[in-house]
């Protein structure tokens, strides 16, 4: 099978628009239905699959870099009398369980993009429902803060996965429906439960909309709508975007090769080394200077570098099981643009990078892979690039030098990065997470910013699972791997979701940990994906026989 | 197959012995491997399956209810050299799928029931670990509020679930390890992927014990930190408890009766009816009073009752798949033994019903099966009852009469019960998760406390889902209940435990949505329970073949 590239850029979309207008945008959903990921399956009534969503996360990255003038931004659908019709059924009924999951798992990521986009970057999203908004046409405008939806006497929001599909609505859409719209929840048994939806002011009235307006004030009311929810924001009047280019990726054989990124498979042993390549330069020293760097700075560079490759494996390298975090260059430069990037968060471009770095790092936690960081002579894990240290499920770090190797000893630097720049899905830093039982280690850690902390001391301080001699390396390192890869993949992918997010939970972790569960469970069960199915049997005109049986 | 039995006593248990010494009672697990529910496996070394945790649930309950005298309760193994080895894996290995899922979440159950006790019953658990501690053992000692293991350079904690079965320790343990014990995630991660598990001093400085003592100071080291932690207790000096008589069902065709409840079953239907019967006498003058009735007081009994009916639903009759809630009685008499209750919860019996109420009242919250709640003509959803309600999925309510029944009109009426008395899982009242989004509604619900609502006016207020007149009642209740029949379980499993935890998560919730949702797929997944998966072959001697794909 071809491999799925996340990359693309607005010329190449078949399925969206941006369409800007001062300081509204736009994003139009006009889904090709001959442009899905696969032949076999069209993607009719704006009805998506993983192709549309890839087109959906890169219009939401480029209004934000590149469209510093955007305040709001309008869900619409291109097309009459349908908004959206959800993720495309035949799609579903077609996917392997694998697919599924990773599919679901970055329109997750997509719709908390957008949610992230509104609280935090100054770009309010909403939602124009112009026609019957179904599934996750639904769930996409519940990731919205606020959804208006036109009284025509028959454009309605729906939920009809469970009635019509033995699914759930998954991505996002129960746990919205609950935590962030508040719907009571007999309602939202009701709601959930009954394919027709539910259209009007009584969709005002179960807050399953925020408005609506009749067809002849529509467009006035939504443009009223959207310049007020503009007055929100805080981004700045002229500041101008950076062109996010295209993303330079070698793929030779069994290595992925990006400027700051490289990738090399082992598949003998179901192994991906990452390394990341700190700063050759020095950080710039003004934001004006970095901002001309456009994606060239090393940040925003090593964040769409670093975020490709995650992706790329996740999807594209099932069988793949351990990740290994290296990393190669100067801790000190690394800090130099930490400082810059820390300092200058009233710059928007600045906090667009920060937001942009903790989305990336969230990807690594809602990844089914097992994370080990090394850290080794010559590393540079200092500040931000030590937060992947933190990101994974364990690190070695090896204590003092390497024979034949004259590179100063490993060394692990907290910075101010660590110590709130990049919160989890939980809401709390990693550290936080880490020391959820020991707020007197976290206090030592935070003591200790910006001093280079060898093996031992580093172990000693709870930095690192592991401070190991060099002779030690090699095979501990090399059983690590082995056991790792002897157990159950099922196992060890429940186990890591489980462990990686102590402490709160937030609307963010419900949906990757409860929701998200629950629906891989339905996923595999044979009331939807059997031969008698409701997946498999939808458009067949046959009705699922179920199994009876309440589990 | 035999129908599982809930009740028990001790002069029947098999696998445990209550012995109490004045304020400290040893509570002794002590297998007997012939005595499972099933011939098919032997229970060795202490390993467990829901017959062992059926009598464990019945110890607790009568522990707080016959023993009040007991501040500190002392779990330990009545074995040589062995703790517990946690879930029987030849049970696991034969189980259903419906099987592993109902034991999983009873056991789950047991364990918060031993944590409420600590929390707010008086009586501090503790473990003595003296010998291996695997698995569900170790969940079993986790759910204790003091960890003791014995320092013999033998005896470890271990979860070895996911390296040994390719399945998450689902009983709680990956939950409570990272939220309760709070262990780093990178060592929580090495525990739970290694076999051995650790032992000794390491294990109290990676935070999974609480102390060690070696086997020559042991008995004194327990007895010293029961009777220490036996200081915290608030139970009364000198109280005495009431003997919780045996619980007389009635099993006759498809009607089960007890005193207060009978559930009727319409196997056509998939539905079975719950009708509670009010008290038929006023509540009893005085706390003193009440305690003579002892069992037969009518909120402790209906609590016994209601607790049987629903878990005999849940285990024996998995293709019921509707439950209906109805009250038959006198709603002022309702709220006179909720008066006592609330007003008395200085005495520890009365603390003791609330709880017991509120633990009954959480097993419906995860049960997977629909509640409907019917108020109709004749009913007393008041206070205590009126919980039912809330904790329904959906309910209905008659507007005023019926033709040719001359009972007062349906009425429901709030009490002080429904404020404070019965948290959920989440720390929220019910109506508190009812009315997240609406506060303002949750205030005139409190201002309408004694108010015997009718039809209309409780649905103005939020309180019922649907107000119907007689004429579309019965109507529309079949309709419901044909459609909720025609859906399919699984996803209204997942729905249902969604959407009936709006709001904060905590422990609790975690462990019933995140760990069991993931656990019940691995519990799905060919790795697990395959032919070649690791349930499937543990102990034959050949290796699971695990398909590598992480997903």
């Amino acid at each position: 099978m071809a491999i799925i590239d996340f990359r693309t850029e607005p010329s190449r979309y078949r399925h969206w628009r941006i369409e800007c207008e001062g300081e509204i945008a736009s994003l139009v959903m006009d889904v090709d239905p001959a442009g899905g990921l696969s032949a076999d399956y069209e993607l009719k009534l704006n009805s998506y699959d993983l192709a549309v969503d890839i087109e959906l996360n890169d219009a939401l990255q480029r209004l934000r870099f590149e469209h510093p003038e955007v305040r709001c931004v309008v869900v619409k659908s291109g097309k009459d009398n349908v908004f959206c019709a959800g993720a495309n059924i035949r799609m579903l009924g077609k996917a392997t369980h694998a697919h599924k999951v990773n599919f679901c798992k970055f329109t997750n990521e997509t719709r908390l993009a957008m949610e992230d986009a509104s609280a935090n970057s100054g770009q309010i999203y909403m939602c124009a429902v112009n026609g019957s908004c179904a599934g996750g046409g639904y769930e996409l405008a519940l990731a919205t803060d606020y959804i208006m939806l036109v009284d025509d006497r028959r454009s309605a929001v729906s939920l009809p996965e469970t009635p019509l599909l033995g699914v759930l609505p998954g991505t996002g859409g129960l746990t919205r429906v609950s935590d962030k719209r508040k719907v009571r929840r007999d309602r939202a048994d009701f709601f959930c439960s009954t394919e027709e939806g539910i259209r009007g002011t009584k969709a005002v009235e179960w807050r399953l909309v925020d408005e609506v307006a009749p067809p002849s004030k529509w467009n006035d009311a939504v443009k009223a709508r959207a310049l007020e929810l503009a007055k929100r924001s805080d981004r700045p009047a002229g500041a101008k975007g950076i062109a996010l280019t295209p993303l330079d990726r070698k793929i030779d054989g069994d290595c992925v090769d990006y400027a700051h990124v490289s990738v090399e498979i082992d598949r003998a042993r179901a192994v991906a080394t990452f390394t990341l390549r700190g700063p050759t330069q020095p950080a710039p020293a003004s934001v004006e200077a970095a901002q001309a760097q456009g994606a060239a700075f090393w940040p925003l560079a090593l964040a769409r570098e670093l975020e490709d490759a995650i992706l790329h494996l996740r999807t594209n390298e099932p069988a793949i099981g351990v990740l290994l975090l290296r990393s190669e260059g100067e801790a000190h430069a690394v800090l130099g643009y930490d400082a810059l990037l820390l300092k200058s968060q009233n710059d928007w471009l600045m906090r667009e990078i920060r937001h942009y770095l903790k989305r990336v790092l969230k990807r690594i936690d809602v990844t089914a892979k097992t994370f080990i960081a090394l850290i080794e002579p010559g590393s540079c894990f200092a500040g931000t690039l030590a937060e992947l240290v933190f990101a994974a499920d364990r690190s070695m770090m090896l204590i003092g030098t390497r024979e034949g190797d004259n590179r100063a000893p490993a060394a692990i630097t907290l910075g101010e990065a660590n110590f709130g720049a990049y919160p989890m899905g939980n809401g709390l830093t990693r550290l936080e997470s880490r020391f959820l039982g020991e707020p007197e280690t976290l206090a030592a850690a935070k003591a200790g910013i910006g001093m280079a902390l060898a093996g031992e001391e580093a172990e000693e301080r709870g930095l690192v699972t592991f401070a190991r001699e060099d002779f030690d390396w090699d095979d501990e390192l090399r059983v690590m791997i082995e056991e790792r890869a002897s157990q159950s993949p099922d196992a060890l992918t429940g186990m890591e979701a489980n462990l990686r997010f102590a402490g709160p939970e937030s609307m963010e972790t419900k949906i990757f940990g409860r929701l998200t569960a629950w629906q891989n469970w339905i996923f595999q069960r044979p009331n939807a994906v059997g031969e008698q199915g409701a997946l498999k049997l939808y458009g067949s005109g046959v009705k699922p026989a179920y199994a009876k049986e309440r589990i």
